[in-house]
């Protein structure tokens, strides 16, 4: 297949311009056609945000296209969860070793600045310009201009779709023969809310973590800006009581929050206008194979593979997509065929490991979080990895803080807990956790499965 | 909501057809627009068809609309599968109690009939009409004659989408918010061969059965004709060995019927140049949530549930979904908010199950049942039928010869199965499966489940 001097790109989000700034810097001419106007420009509406936690996998994505440090300056490191129990308690919990965070970020600010990036590198971005056709068999894309309404045609070497979960280039794919493909939705449904800064852009709440307030079936979470303020978002389902159906009027909402999560209401006194101003979001899984089309076409971020927001992980792995795709590019000499190939092969399986480890957070995240037992875990866990870091990381640490392929993550998390179900079944493990006893049986029963 | 008096359906095929039998007997006034030309009037490429198997639910749908008998000349009972082992052996495993069968009916001559029965009844149909765009948040419909390349809109009171599997109608309710969809391939494919017809129209092999030709991975079957041949298809991998990827020439062809079908081999002429100049089919199941959209559009049959063919109930679900239309209507008084309700609350669940069960009995077609466990557990279980037909009834009987809902009939499959896998453990079962103790030991397993 011959070399590809100019690609085309669908989509300017954080994943398309990231992608450019890599492909710019291999050499190639990019364009990219952007359905949105440009946000630099215009003020875009809020309320659909769910602030972004960075970690290291999106810190080495954005490091191997030079653009992290322009980043760092507006994130806000997060060390902990901080949980907030109904009954007013409050508990810390460290995401990792010290000095391990995972960083808020707004989504406009980064996607402001990796543009940015890709412009300087030498992309050519066009605004309002959406995909209204793709005939994927004749490689045909027609686009319309917003600002004057004319169409145009393009036939490009290579298209890459980073046009988002509902992308309209994955469309192409999905009407071929012997595509699977599935959009999977949840129940809950979210609502951006906000906590508010104090006097002289202080934070109200602790400034370096991610808050939680955890309540069973649904939860509210708080992610903090340079600002002062908190971005909240309330996961919630949309049927059945409690639900967004439910709470149907300023009241409702005051009444509700003030009985679940009063210590949030307090700071929040733009609630009930900003309940019913702001929309009700979905949340969506979307799984595609294959996720190209006669090297012609290639997917990435959540295009690809879009999933539910509880691991964090969703910018995180479509930043992992353009530095692995960089590092195929120079791997096959910018042979597309084979690029193409090994880059669904590795990174298809990672995507439908964090897609599933994405759901299974959420239960944790709503449920569990603040629950005795699971704290207890945590701690077992975190002493054994302190203890022997070479025979054992949290399954948090090995999808946050490592580059573990995200399905080996999720194997190694599933394994660990057949033995942590175990540890947490002897009896009085409440007072013996701490002992050599508890230690002895890891070990052992790490060594019994080494062996067999 | 209003009364719909007239309704439009998408969709002259099997569903469609009969659906518009119904609808017109309920006094409705019916148009249809089919994407394809009559296929009365014009010979249709042959090599795609999957013959289709008739069993009671296909029945009764027929029946309650009055057409049943049209159809009945043309079917052919098959009152067992007839199976050809790799050694030359054959079994004949009669499918139900004697009298019990299901019917081989080519597509065509079903379709052409109903098709028939609908005008008869008022219907108009328009032939090589297709929807080009579907505006469902606006009730706009797009259709192009292809006869004249000329477009028209309707906005019709009700639509009902019996478009097939690659519905043009559900692609406007997947794209609403919180549409639940997936379509799965197999990794086998499909290819329509042909055992031809004796001396003056007699039958080479047993007329009155199924045959399968097992063998693990894959497998042949074989649907008897009015004229004496058979439609044969090979369910088949598309990648790997053996496959029809490996199977390049008509020698290798040849060769590999040789070795793994030889006494078909001997009955088809024409294999090499069929193999290669028929088309090769992928195999799909779609599932969708909702399957309508604001009382406006209501999808039926493949539109809705697209299912691979291994238990023969494509087209009876289909039929069994017109017949639960037409009770719905009647019982709801042509309220269609209610009728739309209670359709999809009875169907999706059913759907789902003979997805399932289709996926499952795929396994049992192509690896089971040349197997002589297989074969003694379902000797075992049809003994027990026979004396306690109160207490029992095997799956395949409960899916082909009942109206039990199809996820009701695979639940109480698996909850036999677990029965079945304990009498299969007892030592030397083979000698003592038609004792007092084995009927015994199902009748007090039976018991406890009833107490628990």
């Amino acid at each position: 297949m011959e070399d590809k001097k100019e690609i085309t790109l669908l989509g300017a989000g954080l994943i398309g311009s990231l992608a450019a700034v890599y492909l710019t810097k291999q050499g190639y001419t990019v364009t990219i056609y952007e359905r949105r106007p440009d946000m630099r420009k215009e003020s875009i509406s809020a309320g659909r945000s769910i602030n972004l936690a960075l970690s290291d996998r999106g810190w080495r994505g954005l490091a191997g296209a030079g653009v992290d440090t322009l980043i760092r300056d507006n994130a806000i490191p997060m060390y902990s969860r901080h949980i907030h129990n109904l009954d007013g308690s409050e508990i810390n919990q460290a995401y990792g070793k010290e000095n391990q965070a995972i960083y808020s970020i707004s989504r406009r600010d980064i996607n402001c600045l990796l543009m940015d990036a890709a412009e300087e590198n030498g992309a050519k971005i066009f605004f309002n310009h959406r995909v209204t056709n793709y005939d994927i068999n004749n490689n045909i894309i027609t686009i319309e201009d917003a600002t004057n309404k004319k169409t145009f045609q393009i036939s490009p070497g290579l298209t890459i779709g980073s046009d988002g979960a509902f992308s309209s280039s994955r469309l192409g794919i999905q009407f071929t023969d012997r595509c699977n493909y599935s959009q999977t939705y949840l129940e809950h449904g979210y609502k951006e809310l906000v906590i508010e800064a104090g006097p002289d852009n202080s934070f109200l709440i602790e400034k370096n973590a991610l808050h939680i307030w955890p309540r069973g079936g649904y939860m509210l979470i708080a992610l903090p800006n340079p600002e002062g303020s908190f971005t909240c978002t309330l996961f919630f389902p949309f049927e059945g009581n409690p639900s967004f159906s439910m709470l149907k009027t300023e009241a409702d909402v005051l009444q509700f929050f003030e009985q679940q999560f009063p210590d949030a209401l307090k700071l929040m006194p733009n609630l009930a206008h900003d309940f019913f101003a702001n929309p009700t979001g979905s949340l969506v899984t979307v799984r595609c194979k294959p996720w190209s089309f006669n090297n012609k076409l290639l997917l990435i971020g959540d295009a690809a593979h879009a999933i539910v927001p509880f691991y964090g992980q969703g910018m995180n792995c479509g930043f992992e997509d353009c530095f692995t795709l960089n590092e195929m590019i120079t791997k096959h000499a910018h042979n597309w065929s084979a690029i193409i190939h090994e880059f669904e092969a590795l990174r298809k399986p990672a995507a439908d490991g964090i897609a599933e480890l994405a759901l299974m957070n959420f239960i944790e995240m709503r449920d569990l979080v603040g629950s005795a037992k699971f704290l207890l875990r945590k701690k077992i866990e975190g002493a054994f990895y302190t203890k022997y870091p070479e025979k054992w990381q949290p399954l948090y640490t090995m999808v946050t803080f490592s580059h573990l392929p995200y399905h080996e993550a999720l194997a190694m998390g599933k394994f660990q807990d057949t033995i942590m179900d175990k540890v947490m079944e002897l009896p009085d493990i409440e007072n013996i956790w701490n002992t050599q006893k508890v230690e002895d049986m890891m070990l052992q029963l790490l060594a019994e499965s080494e062996k067999s």
